[in-house]
């Protein structure tokens, strides 16, 4: 069998040992139903401290969800949501956003590398009146990391969290890739927290199985959240296990090692590619320039990848995932070095 | 610790060894994400044997979302949707057909111990002019094994579709103990699929973890379907893990091995309760006539159940799991019989 | 030409002359757009006093329009409205409430002639039990005069907005044919107005030609109208004419005048029938147990009107309008008098 | 009383007096309710020898229900309309688009003067890919005339439809100003028809009161249009005084002798800017680069308008109506010419 190396998505990742010994160690006895276990009733008070304020936390079958369902519980059926206009909710969730909040708009705005600034946020909504006849700016949904493999910093959050409550909108976080972002900055996640009232925090790229934690902090909404919830089909009957594996990732430090490794193998690829990267490389996602004609050697080698931007730019997205064997990451980065 | 024995709901059993073994074995290396893996690819062939028709199979999450995005992809928004007065879709699931029709309406019709007949259809449909004031009867649901433990023959399942077809409607089957009723039928599953178009085919309740299949007859919906379940946050990003459990259900006949099991002790349970059962007992619940105290006798020799009907009814329903140990319905029967 | 004497719906009525004049009036001049007019701004002043609380006013285009509106302000996307199992909102509006709320559902409950009572309302919400499996109450919703003709006193709206502030529910009232229910009692409106939060003041039955009022009491939804409205496509361009119409219904007691011809024609029928109503007959409705044979006869004798209850019962509705000619009623009256 | 003239909007004009005939004519006798009048029956045939398609045509209220419905016909809630960034359907609406059509998305297009090409189309959707994690692309909506007062030719109309139907696409027109559009073209109104699915035919901006004319090409889609505006709150129950608005409109040529007129005053203020108009001036709108301090004397000496573009730009837009009295048009040019 030839040699194959898949940097095309932390999608194909493995879950990771601890998730299935959790799944297993869950299993033998029966148990309460939907979310009344004693795994899932553990969930708040394990965010409550990851995070660094009170929260409450319901797991869900996808990020998708996640962040449609934050989405509807921050934004009226009339409202718009400033988002990046690479947002994951904008491009890749086939209008879920708008099926879960009733129709409310997003409104894209520029930024380089994929992150949005005070200053991108105003020039993408410059033309924004927000009388009646046009939705009402309700919410920012930030990424991090974002589209683009970059992080925001503590204070670029900051910056952007003030924007909001400035202008009264709500604040909601994608987190896919969440792990990868606090790994990067090797800082303590409560140093992302303050503004946000909803956190999309993945787990199923970084080394879960099927479940993503959506996080809200805001309590006046959690009801609602536990509605909305259930009417969307997300509501487990044997919730147990969606916790199970929640807190196998968040408990003992198991998401923050995953991520790391899989920041690493990134650097590697960034050192060996470094002339020619489209974006920072801060997270687990390589955004590249290859040559005319790189493209395909490189997959007629095993290796991969997406292509990315426009038809025949030769823009390449690699993605390393926490289980991405290092020996592909070295023989990818010896071969974009050799280019 | 005081003995304590489970017959609240089949939400609490256990997920089958098979089921486990069949997620490790799915896990150690890197697949395609989504849905296009080994595992999931495999599915419309497996239920196209099992159910003796070409269908899609789409996992899902709960069988609130199979039963949704069903009528979602049967019933347009201003349609209406014929369904049991105690069916799951109208009472237990917060409005969830409704949110992902866009407002299509449940209109409900009488029938004894959970079944509709074409008569009971038109009783409670008599009222209903279907002009363009009104909401078109656009599908009927039908629920196998029932809300109240009966089951459908193949010739009462046939004498519906056909009713549903000469009037134009599609026909969804919630199945969430399917199971349950072909194994106390004892037919092959195909002999109730004729007529119907789109089949909520319950695991979770009968030994699966985290995936219900939605099996979808009419394939003109196929797309329809990816992309509503897609914005619904019901498409996995690592879907080997749901198609693999579904498998491992499916195969070798685990389904009905446990959905016999569940059957058998509801038997044992309906023959010590025979003089005053509420419904006839053909699935894996019972539904009974407590006498006045005995709710509270029997809740403190460690048996858990829900009450039903109304309050102050002494009305139980008893349900049985695949995993209920065998000496636990033994000690229930007992205690029942002494009564 | 023979003889014709339309008794099948009050939307068969000519818009009376003041409101004619009305429209003509405002035609002339330019004025400002959308509700910016001079006749818009006197809507919420003119109906503070009208009714004697303090509201907002804003016109829809037709009855429906003005019900799933005020229910999408009262209740979340998860809730549900209590009403009667004959209520317009339920029977005649094609979804719409479903509709406009995202989602809600109705929740139907019985009452005798058409009229919602404390205790109707327990035994039709009797097995709702409300936990998050379920839709939540969230309103209740009383139709004004009802749907049989009835009329609600001040006491009975009284002891239901009662009942639905002990729970929590928000009240809504259909009015579609306030004004003959106001005509019926002889009491000043701001009796029947304590406790409802929205009401949809109908004018078009009454002699209107284009317009509705949409009243609502709870200011602090007053935004949440405004944008609702305008995405509902129902915030006219030129609203000084809808404006219009409705103070010229509104002022010198033009509605009353109307509505109290149209409920004398209904009394003349009724006395001429009285032996055989099939609901006290209390605003401008009639329904009548016609002889087998009579409804043809009646209709071969030029009397238009539309068969109810079950087919073949021989039930009848006559609804007699502000303009219906006294000497169709006193025809009829006859007519029916004689059978 | 100082001298005031109003080019801030065509919604601010009169009725034209047909109109108002119309509504008198209609009124003084019972008819039939909702659309089953004499009126209403004749809309279909008129705009089919008007248009030169057959077509079915149903009033609405406002031009937003006419554009938001005739969306939810032609795309489904996963799907997405491709239009110009500035199209009243996505800055003018407050989402009714999204609202009606279940959430579908409008994908932004950018064109020189408000006017899309393929070329344009192409540009603005290159990144969009149509994978089953994205909404699909079902439609085009086109303005006719645009948003900055620019008029399609047939040829152009032609070339985009054809672009459309290559891809799958419905196409969508919105007319709020298509009188002024024709009236341009001096062509025959059927030269804009071919490959257009639906189109919003305005009629209150043109001396309309209360009703817009939604035209549907696609017979197929009749029914499902019809149960949608009953849904809606659109189907008036009084149909007779929409239909009767629309065809005094559309006889006898008052619509483009209404939009002649406007069109001449707009012609009559661009000779007066002609150095400095910031789009070619084809329909009733002008848009025009003011001097510091312009906007200021302008208002002060009685013209009233409405800033465009960002703020401190000094962009005007001026809309001249049916019924803008030549003088003040002669003020204004005036007074454009001697700046």
């Amino acid at each position: 069998m030839s040699f194959a190396a898949n940097f095309l998505s932390d999608n194909a990742a493995a879950p990771c040992p601890e998730v299935l010994v959790a799944l297993s160690a869950a299993a033998p006895a029966q148990n309460a139903g939907y979310d009344a276990d004693s795994w899932s009733r553990r969930l708040d008070a394990l965010f409550t401290g990851l995070l660094g304020r009170e929260c409450m936390v319901l797991p869900v079958s996808t990020g998708t969800a996640a962040n449609a369902l934050a989405l509807a519980c921050l934004v009226p059926p009339w409202g718009a949501v400033a988002c990046h206009d690479e947002a994951h909710i904008h491009v890749d969730e086939c209008g879920a956003p708008e099926f879960y909040t009733g129709g409310a708009k997003l409104l894209l705005c520029p930024g380089d590398h994929g992150k949005l600034t005070p200053a991108s946020l105003d020039a993408g909504l410059a033309s924004h009146r927000g009388d009646v006849h046009q939705v009402q700016l309700s919410a920012l949904s930030i990424t991090q990391a974002t589209e683009c493999g970059t992080v925001y910093t503590p204070a670029e959050i900051a910056a952007l969290t003030a924007h909001a409550a400035a202008r009264g909108w709500r604040v909601h976080m994608d987190g896919a890739r969440f792990a990868n972002a606090v790994a990067a900055l090797n800082c303590d996640p409560s140093a992302l927290m303050p503004g946000v009232d909803a956190l999309s925090f993945g787990c199923i790229k970084n080394g879960g199985l099927s479940a993503e934690a959506l996080v809200l902090f805001d309590l006046a909404l959690a009801d609602q959240l536990r509605w909305r919830r259930k009417r969307a089909g997300q509501m487990p009957s044997k919730g147990r296990f969606n916790a199970a594996q929640i807190i196998a990732m968040v408990e003992d430090g198991v998401w923050l090692r995953n991520a790391r490794a899989a920041n690493a193998g990134a650097q590697a690829l960034a050192a060996a590619a470094k002339d020619r990267l489209l974006h920072p490389v801060e997270a687990n996602e390589v955004f590249v320039q290859l040559a005319p004609g790189e493209p395909e050697r490189l997959r007629s080698a095993g290796f991969h990848f997406y292509d990315w931007g426009a038809a025949g730019s030769n823009e390449a997205r690699l993605v390393v995932s926490w289980d991405t064997p290092p020996a592909h990451v070295e023989a990818l980065a010896r071969a974009l070095a050799a280019a």
